[in-house]
């Protein structure tokens, strides 16, 4: 059942008299393109865009398009009705079309003018990484003879390193999701009885009553069997006495900003008995997936790899005989998305940087018995690793 | 404030004894490959790939994607971690995947499975329109000598006239969007002080109570001026006495299937005065926006073109003298997208045919005073147009 909060307050994070960081981050792309990157950057709506412009919308079917050149004036294709939601936007230049136009002809003479496909074969567009086909199949009729690459070249090096706002914004999210999870251990024993979907609804409540703007993901609410699949989807299994119950949810947090908007997620997983005695074995299982946490947090440091953190979970989980049982990888980078690089895994050889935020959550995860998975958000230090979730992993409430 | 239901139900709509569609439409689709519209096509998460294969999952950085050959097998590509809720999915061949492994060497060696580019510069790929630009760079490096199209061409004439279980769960989207519209109209003065954003949490909850899966996209209450913005977001603008509230909601239904999921979504906006008298001039606002609406939708019949709905629309607004004031397009198809084709537009000379289905929604907008949109979904049948909706379009509660 939903509960009815009394208030409901959204708040931003303050950051004292700090400027908005657009221009600068514009800056710094067109500067790496200048170096060589590419000519152009086009982007579609998407976590890219709010990155360089605060500019936050869902991708559609009309186009709305981010033309940033190396040198020139960088420009905003937008469809006409959204004109006022951007007149507080952080850039220069739009082009709005109404619906009857052609977006594509405006896009064409847009590329044109920035020094566009003139420079045959030896023009480089990169292209945003979520832009839907459909955009860039426009893109490459426009300038068939160029060479094509992808943003995030340019773009992921930057976001990689969180700056101080987006740091406090996260540790914001991280104590959002902390204290709903506070919360929800509160309840104890009452909470056996109710359905997996009831309570995950309880959560995107109490995320909002917290001052989230919105759950950050879809909330996972995964009892008993359902938790030996980590992507479980909240349904009408009741949640009984002694199932572990694993929780994993966040709520999206706006910085605080003069113009635009950016949210930042919360992401916290706990696996919790709220009631009655555990299966047989879970105590232990909880206990080698809480040391695989402990272990890879503490292997954290500027200059190790992101795999060697992999590593470490997994050798304290291989270890106690469940390696086949820790089915994904070690975590996942946060930011203006919930998952974006450096990914925790097998294979990626990247070196961790003052400034990363990721996920470390390994799981065990038996098939027709229960699940365990334990998540906190960390921020790499200058000589460690900062958790940004603070509250206790134990699974008894 | 949120309203606190007493049960929430979720229900599928029955079709008797329908069978599940998803073979019939993989082999039309393979068929139209076949009859020359390409060798192959590939699809990733999204509407295309739950209109073929009922598999409903969001875009994320794994790779998951549908290959789909004019001759030969479907296959699967899905991340590991996915592989139990897949398998009830009505597809024959999975290549699963774990965190650490390539799914670009698993794409690969499924194209080439599937006679893939050795077939050198006459082999065709159909790219799914949504998919990420870092998937379609994948299949590009694959692939560099083939040719590329998008996945449109083939299933956008399968997808645009909706077969009875699509019709059947649409009309009951449509129907949860009503109720939710007499439920907020009995409120009447009671509405009144409340702000945009708690109305807008409060249709959310009526539209689950009433057994929508979840809203079909973001909830539009927008008061008094803010009503001049087609795209306006609810915020914490107090709803005042004698303010016109746009309202434009709906509730995704699942459709009854035996194995997968697909959800249609309700989509139907109202422009309301709960209470106290309204703004000079809206009345007559009103009436020619209901006006536009009924013309248009009178026109509606198979053989006439989209964008003849659309002028007839225009043509009532314009003689009004509020042509300006129209910034929109009169409507867009809804199916598993909320937006899609038929898209209700000048310049867009598609022939209507019996069982699409698409909203009109004309609108008046005049900034810094007030906007009028009202929408209903209407189906073409053999003869006209039926309309989904079936509320009253009075602006009085």
């Amino acid at each position: 059942m939903l509960t009815a909060p009394d208030t409901i307050e959204y708040f931003a994070v303050a950051h004292g008299d700090m400027t908005d960081p657009f221009d600068d981050r514009i800056s710094t792309c067109q500067g790496r393109l200048e170096d060589g990157d590419g000519d152009c950057l086009i982007l579609g709506p998407g976590p890219a865009l709010t990155y360089l412009a605060g500019v936050r919308e869902s991708p559609s079917e009309r186009h709305f398009l981010f033309v940033i050149p190396a040198s020139g004036t960088p420009t905003v294709i937008a469809p006409a009705m959204y004109a006022a939601e951007l007149e507080a936007a952080p850039v220069d230049r739009f082009r709005c079309w109404d619906d009857g136009d052609d977006p594509v002809a405006i896009l064409e003479d847009t590329i044109a003018d920035v020094g566009g496909p003139t420079n045959g074969d030896d023009y480089r567009i990169l292209l945003d990484d979520r832009l839907w086909t459909t955009f860039a199949q426009d893109v490459r009729s426009i300038a068939p003879a160029a060479s094509y690459g992808l943003a995030s070249t340019v773009l992921e090096p930057m976001r990689l390193r969180k700056d101080a706002r987006e740091r406090s914004t996260l540790r914001a999210a991280a104590d959002l999701a902390d204290r709903v999870s506070m919360r929800l251990r509160q309840r104890g024993e009452r909470v056996v009885g109710t359905t997996e979907r009831e309570l995950a609804a309880e959560i995107d409540s109490l995320l909002e009553r917290e001052g989230g703007r919105s759950p950050a993901f879809d909330t996972i609410v995964a009892a008993g069997a359902n938790g030996a699949r980590p992507h479980h989807r909240p349904d009408d299994t009741v949640i009984e006495s002694g199932d572990p119950v694993v929780l994993d949810f966040g709520a999206s947090v706006p910085a605080d900003l003069e113009a635009g908007e950016a949210l930042y997620p919360g992401d916290q997983t706990r696996t919790i008995v709220f009631g009655g005695e555990p299966p047989a074995g879970y105590p232990e299982v909880h206990e080698v997936v809480e040391r695989a946490q402990r272990a890879a947090v503490d292997h954290v440091e500027p200059g190790v790899t992101a795999e060697s953190v992999d590593a470490v979970a997994r050798d304290v989980i291989e270890a106690a005989g469940y390696g086949d049982a820790f089915v994904h990888r070690t975590g996942h980078g946060v930011g203006l998305e919930v998952h974006e690089p450096p990914y925790i895994v097998g294979g990626n050889d990247r070196v961790l940087e003052e400034g990363m935020v990721f996920s470390v959550e390994p799981g065990i995860y038996l098939e027709g018995e229960f699940g365990v998975r334990l998540e906190d958000l960390v921020l790499v230090t200058a000589d460690g690793a900062d958790r940004l979730n603070t509250t206790p992993m134990d699974w008894q409430p």
